[in-house]
């Protein structure tokens, strides 16, 4: 087979992962050793860049410039949100055939696989000989064909973290806590929060998942019975949890509709179907502690205990924050940027990265590819195993499925000292 | 002098930090060495254990038990918002008698001091011998007498992380980023997130403190000439922030006024003034982003360009977040709880451990103690130095101030790449 000469692209896309520059970087390492890639170049913010023609040389980048990447969250090259039409896929193709582009690679969600595949079957069409592969990457592990995705392990490890201190504290000063998590469609962050539990009676104690139609009198049921067991109850509750399918089922619409004037409503940015778009804010938070506060507060003041009840929401430190890091989704990282620009050197082929687990009883993965076409055709939820009967909690198969993805947790330990007898 | 024989009782007090058990478990290794410590008790949350009498065995904690705490975040005995009225002191007082406890350690801030102030002195007045000292903690580093407080370094750490991330992610994909970082009178953690700065141009580029008067108009103009500059902006703001004194200036009550429905407004919790308390929420974050969105939005639409603008607030993962830990707040944090044993044991003196900067270039300190009324007597505001001109940012001095203290930061580095000339 004739090797196949001319310029590789590489661009990032959709929200940025911790581990996402380590695929960058690899898949870098890999071209340069490849004498038939001739420049290799990257794109700034995705799409946005190469219809722009905004490429900078990543071929020119020093080892230890290239190093110096390999733990900086966010994608180095900048990312974007824009999903190209067919005329935007058009006229990267031309850019391509002008600058003669041919590897391609896309690291991002599954977004990023559909555009690979139209500039894929663009070029198919006009015979320009071409090899694209589609990079996964995601903190919602959400991408199909994958057993787990590169950017989650991290995610969930910071996720976790954040909830093994925050049930410490919620011990320290008692009371309710609820913490949102990312992930408007899939609630493996959001389950991830229990991964961290330093005992059985450790938070979080109530895990929502938006797979499930979340009730507002089954939530504030299931707060009242933990937080009388314990004096205390962690909440972890995803972003997408709803009543139903559509923007108005979210709970975080309902939450503005019940808590904000009107007038400052309708000046919230608007999503596609006209409804406020309620997301990257506080107000799910605050608005379930109010539901809390107003249901449970009267009843405990009557035996004269006072409620306290918090709210927090993880925003965007849940998938840019370093230092925090898992061994296993870095390593995993790096081996998918490794593994693309490997494949499409190896024959004319192109494809999604994947990533199955193997059978046994110790971790361990094997890299893979998939046709662009059946990564592109969807998002995938939690199965239905992963989460409990009553749809307040995660099972043990799915801790069983995550443990092994989040690294070796921080050493920490709870006091446990006897009493010392009292006197009359 | 006769050594004073008896039993040691120790207790945590006010909001949890990633190091304070570090003080504790010092404290008590320290007092394990001493004959004359009979009983080395913990009380549980604070003051409202001590007057419940709800002690637990910290001499018969292995030595493995008290390492696995080195690390662990939050107040393991459990901590107390209480403020003991003297009654309440006298009825402690009457505690420590019957229990014969000679040694009292308070870890908390002024309040703490001020506690074990009261009780001394109804010691002294019945000629009852003892000895107590304050362990100084707070991540808002706002006690007086010390040069900075135990967990202040380590919040710091945990919040310059953040902005380090948060400035990657808003590169990643641009737009205004509004942060809230905890602090309700002093600026000093808000401060940090400018200490993971990667280059002049990184974020956050404003910063905000409640030692200067919050003045929204001005805020915008700010906002608006940085992302104008950088096409990027990334804020930092303390949820103290105001219009003056009292809880009415506070931005935070504005908020609530503005955006929040009148009948849901009114079910928040009070301070005590009658004046809905509004900490604890994502409601700050989300007016800003509200007003900036107002007040810029449409000027930027003119031009064609759609105004990402973006709110969060980092909440409790502040003072609780595992394996995010300043090393020279941990040496520090467990050298002001040894150091309070062995004041204690040395001669019959109280007071409150001080942490004093050494002149020179090296950054070193010596630990100290003053008496317990004046660290008690307040509350410690940035000085003026450290805050710019405008109040939209930290000085120089400030930044020499702070950095030593939150340890060696991870490596990350932003992408330098040449941009590939465009072809025609």
């Amino acid at each position: 087979m004739a090797r196949l000469v001319g310029n590789a692209l590489i661009g990032q896309s959709g929200g940025p992962t911790c581990v996402i520059n380590r695929s960058l970087v690899a898949c870098v390492e890999e071209l340069r050793k490849a004498r038939e890639v001739t420049g290799i170049w990257g794109a700034r913010h995705g799409v946005e860049g190469i219809l722009k023609e905004e490429f900078v040389d990543m071929k020119g980048q020093s080892p230890a410039a290239l190093a110096a990447l390999l733990d900086t969250p966010s994608a180095m090259l900048g990312s974007s949100r824009k999903k190209p039409k067919s005329d935007d896929c058009q006229k990267i193709f031309e850019v391509f055939k002008k600058r003669n582009v041919r590897y391609f690679f896309y690291i991002g969600g599954n977004d990023s696989a559909q555009t690979a595949n139209i500039i894929n079957e663009l070029a198919r069409g006009e015979d320009y000989q071409f090899r694209t592969f589609h990079i996964p990457k995601t903190i919602d592990n959400d991408l199909l064909g994958s057993d787990h995705t590169p950017g989650y392990g991290t995610a969930a490890r910071f996720v976790a973290s954040a909830f093994m201190g925050d049930d410490l504290d919620n011990r320290a000063l008692k009371g309710v806590k609820i913490n949102v998590v990312m992930g408007r469609h899939a609630g493996y962050l959001t389950a991830s929060s229990v991964l961290g539990k330093l005992d059985r009676d450790s938070g979080p104690h109530l895990v929502y998942c938006p797979e499930r139609k979340f009730s507002m009198r089954r939530f504030i049921t299931d707060v009242d019975r933990v937080y009388r067991r314990l004096g205390r109850c962690v909440v972890a509750v995803s972003e997408g949890i709803n009543k139903g399918k559509g923007p108005k089922k979210l709970i975080v619409y309902e939450a503005g509709m019940v808590m904000l004037r009107p007038g400052v409503r309708k000046e919230l940015p608007k999503d596609e179907h006209g409804n406020p778009q309620l997301s990257g804010t506080g107000i799910l938070a605050d608005y379930l502690v109010y539901r809390v506060r107003k249901a449970l507060e009267p009843k405990y003041e009557k035996t004269g205990k006072k409620l306290r009840v918090r709210g927090d929401t993880f925003g965007y430190l849940q998938r840019s924050f370093p230092g925090v890091m898992s061994e296993v989704d870095a390593r995993e990282a790096t081996a998918v940027g490794k593994a693309a620009a490997r494949f499409s050197l190896s024959a004319d082929i192109d494809g999604s990265v994947v990533i199955r687990r193997k059978q046994g009883r110790r971790y361990a993965v094997e890299i893979d590819f998939l046709p662009l076409t059946d990564v592109a055709q969807g998002e995938r939820r939690m199965s239905k195993g992963f989460i409990n009967a009553a749809g307040n909690y995660v099972t043990k198969r799915f801790i069983n499925y995550a443990l092994p993805l989040i690294g070796k947790m921080p050493k920490t330990g709870l006091l446990k000292a006897k009493p010392v007898k009292k006197r009359r």
